[in-house]
């Protein structure tokens, strides 16, 4: 099969799944403009997508994703009393507070195509973006630095007190929304960018 | 200039580069024998490098890094009371706790060779890995999961007691012993991988 071809089959299998994620409302309000916007160009397909969100989670082992317990998850911001009524389903395990600026996954056509996502992508702030997989199928992930990775408690029980409960909640808060201003820039940056792609290439 | 000429001019720059950091002692003792099986490919060089680090720093806001202030870095597992005193340089801004695992930016002379590199080093754990320039010069970041992002203190008072800092700093070093098997691991299969490209090369 030629490159071209299973660039398409993959962006269209890729389409079917994000119709049938909106449908059961699966995709983030906040992303999905942006993921209408590269959709449109011929030169890219989303293949997965957050618009950003705040985590609690168990983990019995440091980097044991596999035994990740989700005990509360959030694509929005906030407040601590969430967190206190999340912890208590806990069992056993580290409880780290997460928040998580927007990820998505792209696919290219060409090695210039992800090059050029990436320096847009970057420009707007994304500076963890690099290209996942680079030969004969070409995935760019989309990422920010802003994180929250923070142990708050073990085995049910939250070490930190109210004050810093709050004061981690509010860094988790104002991730959240640098996330949707850098999630607007990119949005911007790329209607302007592929909308002079598309004269380019009539 | 060719894009061959390019790479060769890149990897001549950057062993250079290399050879006058390790006689500052700025190369990480670490990461030295798996940087020596990189440059020694026709494929690639390395550009820079970490072995993974714990950082005490000092963020004016958020994200601002021009404004960050490093109070304590530690390429190796510390003590709790090392902490305590890097805080003593405190000002003014949030104060975070950050243990980061091994990161490596590699130039790739081919787009199958910075595949080839990716595969290797997310089956070594190094999920995070990506390429960040995939267009005439491709430049490939490995680097992985694990990490702690931890706000633990503002303008030179921190939140946590005792009790909890000690449990921050067991993972922040557990970080620092799981990033030296991961390279240890990394550097085992890149050995055997790049003598495998020399014998089909030759």
């Amino acid at each position: 099969m030629s490159k071209e071809k299973e660039f398409l089959d993959a962006k269209e299998k890729a389409l079917n799944s994000l119709e049938k994620a909106k449908s059961e409302n699966k995709v983030d309000e906040g992303i999905k403009a942006i993921l209408d916007i590269i959709n449109g160009s011929d030169e890219y397909y989303t293949s997965s997508s957050c618009a950003g969100r705040i985590v609690l989670i168990e983990l019995p082992q440091l980097g044991d994703k596999k035994g990740a317990e989700f005990l509360g998850k959030w694509h929005r911001k906030i407040e601590p009393d969430e967190i206190g009524g999340a912890a208590k389903k806990a069992k056993t395990g580290m409880l780290w507070l997460l928040a998580q600026s927007p990820i998505l996954h792209i696919g290219a056509n060409t090695h210039d195509a992800s090059d050029n996502l990436l320096k847009t992508a970057i420009s707007c702030g994304f500076k963890n973006s690099g290209a996942k997989s680079t030969g004969r199928k070409i995935i760019v992930e989309i990422c920010s630095t802003e994180r929250l990775d923070s142990p708050i408690g073990k085995d049910g029980k939250l070490f930190c007190n109210e004050e810093y409960l709050n004061l981690l909640v509010n860094i988790a808060n104002e991730i959240m929304d640098r996330s949707s201003l850098k999630l607007h820039r990119l949005e911007e940056k790329l209607e302007k960018y592929l909308s002079t792609r598309k004269t380019t290439q009539q």
